[in-house]
């Protein structure tokens, strides 16, 4: 069942803000920091930590994986530097039903690839424009008080084709300025764990600022939680006793 | 959101209850009054009424169903008799948001087949035989806390092809006695409304007194009840004022 | 298996074309005579008529549905004009396994409607905006030789929300010059049928004059060609006698 | 477009039949060698070779992976033993456009864990029991001209849970003597290539000398085959130069 309160842990790699200072100027508690601040009040007591690749395996202990519910995975310059034990770690959390919610660039992250099992590439260009997420899901908990459409003025752009399995549900599409389109909201179940990909969010634009995108992360947070008993996702290659008599 | 206190709604034809004397052994109250006590216990505080066919408008007024978050409907030998009027009503409800619960032999109810598109037909014979009920999504929320599998001693015996849309997520898959399989339970979304199958239960058999079925209903309430906003689904030809300016 | 020969059927209301002179001079043989004739040199040898609303039985007698493989279908002015019993006509084909295309506005169609059980409604406006679409499905054969995107200089925006239900297949995503997205080309199966919906096409653009769009509905053809026999899905009541003895 | 002549690689990893007389009693030629018997006369004029573990890079070079429309992979014993190095080798060519379908327990090879991102672990038992495979998508090439149930007199039992990733589309659910149930026929898309799983099939039981077995792998092969150009997978880093102009 869900629990009283929900454990939610804000991961970034937290490079960008540490090493440029016009990002560092967009975030300067990082785009985790951002996020953090701007779900909590939407989440009504949820306890909400953050953790980077800086700290000791990357502050994604086997202990923080157990507690937590939903982990949110912000990565762009550095994922070839998480390690490959950590990326284990939580995939093993995410199959026994740990909720992930994969970032913007997240997309070439190694945890994401491994969960889809595709390239994940698509297209890109930087321009600015204008990027308008459009609900294709009305009623779906993750569009839920979510403005139509959300206007984010400024980002950068993400192109179809988006390398991906065929979505368990297509939540939001995007346009941009220029004509592309993008599948921005995408959800995905792996073992008894729940993914949510959402591309708004660049680390050189305040889109971890903007009041409907905190609204889509909540909700998204809420949707992605464990909704039974979290189990360990060893592979079981038990004999099945469950034989029955012909009645 | 979710309401705070749920508002159920369980309709059955009450038929052979009324009609036969075997059947009303198995269900004095009725298989409605049967479902809505099974349910009560394990949905805190829900407020659950049931509804009839001889009912005026079958007890499924428009007040009646805007009060009403999930709707359970169990028909069989009456379905011609259902006014086309309450058909095109509960249909509109579930559109713009009301969840509905369609059991056994409603798979060939009017408002069934009008969700489906398809003629819903399947495979049966009725000899008692053993089902098993194999869950087949974990972590999904209807299977929270159900046994693997549930076995029902003596049901009728529904089998494959089940003439539906390929179902947005598969729950349940059975197996009865003499070989035949069934998708048992499976979800699909209309609109802004959540459907839910549930094929387990049968006039002659008590298997809505079986703790296990109670508890998917009682799961499958929960699951079906409205995420956002009820809304009208009268067809919109209103013009899209969405016209953005290229930045 | 697929017919040596395809036969295909192409349906318009023609009411515009007849109707309008403006109209009439984009289209002087129809819009089924423009895409009948655009499709036909991509479907070597590909038996193709048409049939529109004014003839007897809608030229879709039940002989001439037994001998389609595959039926397009486009209406706007004159949906309630349909008569029911040809539209429960052509559904039962459909699920017996012929092939549906639907077009741009005919997502109002009776028949369209009927298979997808939802209002089908969308949001829309008239101003000729350039329309793009984008392949999301490279690999799947109604997108193969089919330019990314496709550029169409002047049509009528279609936007979301699109009130169907979950494509089987996503295949085609558009944006407007307004900044408007659609689910421009989507899949679903229906009994033993496949139904292709494609929006672009509009009565006042010569968009069925345009070679990619005549790429997309000959490849649309071929895919949603019966893949195996043809039944009658007459509702199946009778007792399923596959019993097998426990080994 | 499909090629006029499908080229069909069958790899097994060949270790039960060359170590085992038992097995090398039912599969003289391995199990490679029965499928490659089988499915031929039901492909005419399709090439089809054969490849397995011991051969230098298991058989399965850039050049004949280049040169194959369709790889069936079976493999048990030494899923370990498959060289990392020929698995990418393999999930490129797929994310590219090549179809693979994969066989009973390869469920567990690296390729297929791979594809799905899941542990793709299921429940087991060997005690002989009967299979039926039951059709659920009548209408589905995979299932042109199969009997329904396809009768196994003896097969190992697979039962759920299954963990995959949601079919795309589920094509076969089996049930078993002692009660269990198996989503024994499924697909996935993965990038541009199509995934086909089918369980039925254990080295000590003669299942692929089983008519009605050959004729579902011809007809996967038949299905799986490209429907489009074969492309290069290579994560694509370009930018974007799709940007419009606004009519």
């Amino acid at each position: 069942m869900t629990h009283q309160r929900l454990r939610v842990t804000v991961w970034n790699e937290n490079v960008h803000e540490t090493t440029e200072d016009h990002i560092a100027a967009v975030y300067p508690e990082g785009m985790h920091g951002a996020i953090a601040a701007g779900i909590a009040p939407l989440l009504d007591g949820a306890e909400i930590r953050t953790a980077t690749l800086a700290e000791p395996e990357h502050g994604l202990t086997e202990e923080v994986l157990a507690d937590t519910d939903v982990l949110l995975w912000w990565g762009h310059a550095a994922h070839g530097d998480v390690a490959d034990e950590v990326v284990e770690r939580v995939k093993r959390h995410v199959l026994g039903g740990m909720g992930i919610i994969v970032l913007h660039s997240g997309h070439f992250s190694k945890i994401f690839i491994e969960l889809m099992g595709t390239t994940c590439s698509l297209q890109w260009r930087d321009d600015g424009d204008r990027e308008l997420v459009w609900n294709v899901a009305p009623g779906h908990p993750i569009t839920d008080g979510v403005e139509v459409p959300i206007v984010i003025d400024e980002q950068e752009t993400y192109g179809e084709f988006f390398d991906v399995p065929a979505p368990d549900e297509l939540v939001f599409i995007s346009s941009f300025a220029g004509g592309e389109v993008f599948r921005s909201g995408a959800t995905w179940r792996r073992g008894r764990g729940k993914v949510f990909y959402f591309s708004p969010g660049d680390q050189r634009y305040p889109v971890y600022h903007h009041p409907q995108v905190h609204r889509v992360l909540a909700n998204g947070v809420r949707w992605a939680a464990p909704t039974g008993e979290r189990v360990t996702p060893e592979v079981v290659h038990a004999t099945n006793e469950r034989r029955y008599e012909r009645v």
